[in-house]
C-alpha cells in the first residue's frame, strides 16, 4: 500500500461544504487502497482575522506569541475534516504540529522544519487511520509553537511526503494545475503537464504564485513528486517532477510576467570592495526585496549598478540610497517607473541555442524595446515598458508555441 | 513574593477591550510585588461558534476532535492577552495545556486532571514573566487533547493555584461576588464576604451558578482561598475559604430557587433488592439527571419513591419509566409539575437547633404549602408550588435576614 499525502489550502476548506468536499477526496483515495495523510490548512480568511485581532491589541505584536495565536487556524481545519470523515463511517485522527513531532528550529513566523515523528504517523496509516496534520505550524526543541510563513503547508505537505516516502504529494487549490502563462493574460495558455522541480522554481519566483518556493526545494531535495491539482474538479494537474529525458525537448515550459516594477540605476559608483554589498544590505535592512541586479563597468574606474524593485517599495528605497551617498560617493541616480518583466523558462534553453535570440527578434519585431536583459541557465528575462509588456508576453507564448502542447510545437 | 493566579471568563475576554481590561488587571497585580499567572477562557460565544461548525459536518461529533477543536478558543485567548500585555511593556508568555503539561486522564470533554507541570511555571514567573495558561484543557499520556467540560476554566485556574501554592487564584466575572441569593428575585440580596467551600458546594448544586462544582471541591482538597470577583468594578468580591470558627455563627449563608421542576412519584414498588437502583440506572441510561430522592415505606410491603427533575426531562422520563413497568411491577406513577425547590444553606445550621422549625413556620404563615422537605448536614430543601417559588424565597430570605450583613443579624 502507497502512500499518498493530500494538502488542502485556505480556499479549498473555507465552508462546510467544502471541508466536506476535502474529505470525499481523503476518502475516494483511501478506497482506491492507498494509505491518505491530509494537509490542511486554517480556513478561508483566518488567519487574516486574528492578525487583525492581534492587531488591534499591540502594533507590533511579539512573533512567538502570534505564531501561538495563528496555528489555532489549521488546528481548527484539521479537526472539523476528521469530523467530516468520521461521519463519513471511516476513520480519522486530527493532529496538530506538536503531536506529530513536527520540528523546527526557533525562528518564529519563518521557521524551518528540522524533523518529523514519521513514525507516529506510521501507526495511525497502518492502523486503517486518515490521518489529518495541521500544516504551516511546528514546534521547536523547547516546545513553543512556530510556523513556517508565507506557503507553509505546502511546504509541511511536501516535508511530510518525503518523511513517510509518499507516493506522491497532491497539492489541492483553485485552479486544475500550472499554465504555460496565467490565462488571464493569454487565454490560449494550455496546462502544463509535467515540469520539473527546478523550472517550476524559477516559475515560481517569477510570481507564478501556485506553490511556494521553499515547497518546490524541499520536494526537489527529497525527490517528492508534487501534482498540483483542482480541488473541485476531478482532473489531472500538474505533476512537478525529477527531470526526465523528454523535458529537455521542450524549449520553453512557461512564460511569465511582472508588472508593477521599478527600476533604479546607481550612476558612476567608485570601484572600492563592498560598494555593491552596502547598498544591498542597506536595502535588506528596510526589508526591501531586490529582484534582477545588472553591473555594468565604467571606463573612469567607476559602475552603474542596475536593480529591480516592487515600484511599492520605491519610496523607501530611494530614501535608503541617498542616506548611504556620502558613504559610497556615487555620482547620480536614475529611476525607471513603470516597468515590466517578461520570462521565458524551459530546461531545453540548455541544451538548445537560439532561445534567446529568437525572442529577442520576436519582440524586436512587434516593436517592443527591451531596456535589459538577465538569464539563468534556464530562464531569459527582459524589461520592458510596463505598457508593453502584455503584449510582450503574447509574443513570447506565441513565439515558443505555449498555445499548444508540448508535442505539438514545432522545435 | 507570593503567587496570585486570575481567571478571566468568556465574557470577561469577549473583544479587544475586555482583553486589555483583564491584561491591565493581571499587570497592576505584577506591579505589586506579586508572580502572576493568568489563566483565560475562549472569547465570548466562540466555542460555541465552533460547536455549530462541528455539527455541520457531523451529528454526532467524536470527543476527542471536538477536543482538539475547542481547546483552540483558549489558545487564541491567552495569546491575545500576552500580546496585549507586552504592549503595556511587560513581560508575558503564553501556554496551551500541552505547554504547562496539564496532564489529564483520557476521558475526553469531561477529562480529570492528573498532574501539572509546576516547574515550567515556576521558571517563567522567575524570569519575572506574567504567564498566561490556557484554561479548561489538557493533554493525556498520549499527546491528545483533553477538555475538562463545563466550568472547566475555574478548575483549571483553582488546579494551577493548588499546584503553585498560590496566595489566591481570583475568578473574575460579570457579577462582583456570590450574593445571600439571587438579586433579581430578592433586590435586597447582599454580597457575601465570605463563605466556606462547604457552603459554596450546596449553593453552586443548587444553581448559584457564578461556579461550578468541582473547582470548589479542587479549592477545597487543597486549600485554595478562592475570589470571585468582579471583571469590570475594582472592589473585593466572596473569598471562599476554609472554615473558620466564626462562620459558625451565621445561621443561613444563602438561598436559592430552583424553578421548572417536576416531580414523580413510583407508587406501590415491591420490596425487592436493587429496585430503585433500576429506575436510576434506566433514568443515568438516557442522560436525564436527578435531583433530591425520598423513598416512603408503605404498609404492604412496597414502598412509594419520589424524586424531581428538571421539567424539560418529563417526557423523556416518563417513557423511560414506563418501560420498566413490568420488570419492577410498580402500582403506579403519580406526576407534580410546576414545582420549584428553595433551599437555605449555612454551617451554622451545624451547631445551632431551630433553623428548619423557623423556616417551616415562616412558610406556614405565608401559606405557602411544603410539598416535601430534603435536607443536609448544611441544607434544607423545601418542594413547593411553583407560582409560589419566589413569594418562599423571599420568605426564608426574611427570616434569616439574608438583606443584611452577618453581624447584624439576630441569632
Amino acid at each position: 500500500m502507497s502512500i499518498i499525502v493530500q494538502k488542502f489550502g485556505g480556499t479549498s476548506v473555507a465552508n462546510s461544504e467544502k471541508i466536506r468536499n476535502a474529505a470525499k477526496r481523503a476518502v475516494a483515495k483511501y478506497k482506491q487502497g492507498h494509505k491518505v495523510v491530509v494537509v490542511a490548512s486554517a480556513r478561508g480568511k483566518q488567519t487574516d482575522e486574528l492578525v487583525a485581532d492581534a492587531y488591534e491589541l499591540n502594533p507590533d505584536p511579539p512573533k512567538r506569541e502570534m505564531d501561538q495565536l495563528l496555528s489555532t487556524g489549521e488546528q481548527q481545519t484539521v479537526s472539523l475534516m476528521a469530523i467530516a470523515i468520521q461521519n463519513m463511517g471511516y476513520k480519522a485522527l486530527s493532529f496538530t504540529g506538536h503531536q506529530i513531532q513536527m520540528i523546527t528550529d526557533s525562528v518564529h513566523s519563518k521557521a524551518r522544519i528540522e524533523s518529523i515523528g514519521s513514525e507516529i504517523i506510521h501507526e495511525k496509516l497502518d492502523d486503517g487511520y486518515i490521518v489529518i496534520a495541521a500544516g504551516f505550524q511546528g514546534i521547536d526543541e523547547k516546545g513553543n509553537v512556530t510556523t513556517l510563513g508565507r506557503g507553509g503547508s505546502d511546504t509541511s505537505a511536501v516535508a511530510i511526503a518525503a518523511a513517510l516516502k509518499a507516493k506522491q504529494c497532491e497539492i489541492y487549490t483553485d485552479v486544475d494545475g500550472i499554465y504555460t502563462t496565467d490565462p488571464r493574460k493569454y487565454s490560449k495558455a494550455v496546462k502544463i503537464n509535467q515540469v520539473s522541480y527546478d523550472e517550476m522554481l524559477e516559475l515560481a519566483s517569477l510570481g507564478a504564485g501556485v506553490m511556494h518556493g521553499r515547497a518546490i526545494e524541499f520536494g526537489k531535495k527529497y525527490g517528492v513528486e508534487i501534482q498540483v491539482r483542482s480541488s473541485t474538479l476531478d482532473i489531472e494537474g500538474t505533476l512537478i517532477t525529477e527531470e526526465v529525458p523528454q523535458m529537455e525537448g521542450i524549449l520553453v515550459s512557461g512564460a511569465t510576467v511582472q508588472s508593477d516594477l521599478a527600476k533604479i540605476t546607481i550612476i558612476g559608483i567608485p570601484h572600492s570592495p563592498g560598494n555593491a554589498a552596502k547598498v544591498f544590505s542597506a536595502l535588506a535592512g528596510t526589508k526591501i526585496s531586490v529582484n534582477d541586479i545588472i553591473q555594468t563597468e565604467l571606463d573612469d574606474n567607476s559602475a552603474n549598478l542596475s536593480f529591480t524593485i516592487s515600484k511599492n517599495d520605491l519610496a523607501d528605497a530611494l530614501k535608503t540610497i541617498k542616506a548611504i551617498k556620502n558613504e559610497i560617493q556615487y555620482r547620480d541616480l536614475f529611476i525607471r517607473e513603470d516597468i515590466a518583466e517578461v520570462s521565458a523558462v524551459g530546461i531545453g534553453m540548455r541544451t538548445h541555442y537560439g532561445v534567446a535570440d529568437r525572442m529577442f527578434k520576436a519582440l524586436a519585431e512587434n516593436k517592443i524595446n527591451i531596456d535589459s536583459i538577465t538569464t539563468s541557465e534556464i530562464r531569459i528575462s527582459c524589461l520592458v515598458d510596463k505598457q508593453q509588456s502584455d503584449k510582450a508576453l503574447e509574443v513570447i507564448c506565441d513565439t515558443f508555441q505555449l498555445d499548444k502542447e508540448p508535442e505539438e510545437r514545432d522545435m
